[in-house]
């Protein structure tokens, strides 16, 4: 008696689903099936749009942010303010950004942030486009916008190096507590930078 | 000023990733940013694989298991015992019978459970191909290894009404305490059923 498996179609696509972040094998395994029987399940319009982001998605040249044949939506945009360019790690860190709706300036994505251990060094980041993008608007405020862990604080500290020689101003936004956030809630970190970060009210 | 948000593409990934199995919002907006930025991500790889398990696999036409061009690998096994048919809800409930390796017949996957409230009927499974195959492996014991839920149970006494007349013998597989659990987490119908089905020891 042979032992069954799944027909290596099947196994290909549970092996492909594995790859996902955050779907692990049993996951994997259940999605692949619910493909293949359910209905409901439409695989080849989900192959489709796969296709169609890979293709027609590209990475702006000047800001980082997601662009298609169209054009950069943020750099495009005439009527934001060409005072403000806020430093963000990856471009899915503008959305977030959008979304508070704080903020009308351009955008300038990196790429990801500094990190010896994993290899990323200045190079590896868009940091000489953000140089020449600073000095074509003089006066500009340059927001860092980094993520509060080592590595952001890292990049943030070489960021401010590069730009300091340079006719702009460069600013970060706060660290504290987070908003809805209890102080039983916080980490001793937390409350340090809330409390050097403390305004008059 | 413009509102931001992902090209298309993009958008249309996120829509088609939210819909499978446990995979919410947040979650399709991960797997779809990481598709389009990791350097390990292969969305062109994961589209094939859906296109091809869509196109080269099928349901067999006599037991209802994945099958491909090549032919349905448990009902072209010849050294299975031709005493021996086991009834299961899904495709996918042949595998776990077939690691168990305790069962050595060939199957038949009725392709979901009797459910009259979401109109799942008698003739809306694969009940009368079942009724054919049984016909012709005279003697044959249908081991019917349904669910242990209300809609398990109702289909199961189905079966065994639509089989008595035939020549054939029916069995169930046994409810009772799950391997490796102890009394204190098996909940009082579980006992009742592992009472019901004791054994001479």
């Amino acid at each position: 008696m042979a032992s069954i498996n799944y027909p290596q179609p099947v196994i290909d696509l549970i092996q492909e689903l594995k790859r996902l972040p955050g779907i692990g094998p049993r996951s994997a395994e259940r999605v692949a099936l619910w493909l293949m029987q359910s209905p409901k399940a439409q695989p080849m319009v989900l192959a489709e749009s796969l296709v169609a982001a890979k293709q027609e998605v590209s990475l702006c040249g000047d800001c980082g942010f997601f662009t298609t044949s169209a054009g950069c939506p943020v750099c495009s945009d005439h009527n934001r303010s060409r005072q403000l360019l806020c430093v963000v790690e990856n471009a899915t860190d503008v959305l977030p950004m959008e979304r508070s709706g704080a903020f009308d300036g351009y955008y300038h994505c990196l790429g990801g942030k500094l990190s010896p251990l994993d290899g990323v060094m200045p190079e590896d980041l868009n940091i000489r486009a953000l140089l020449r993008r600073v000095k074509g608007m003089s006066g500009v405020e340059v927001v860092l916008a980094l993520g509060a862990d080592v590595e952001g604080e890292a990049t943030s500290n070489y960021l401010a190096e590069m730009l300091e020689s340079l006719d702009c101003s460069v600013s970060r936004i706060a660290q504290g507590l987070p908003a809805g956030g209890g102080l039983e809630h916080a980490d001793e970190l937390t409350l340090t930078r809330a409390l050097q970060g403390r305004r008059k009210f």
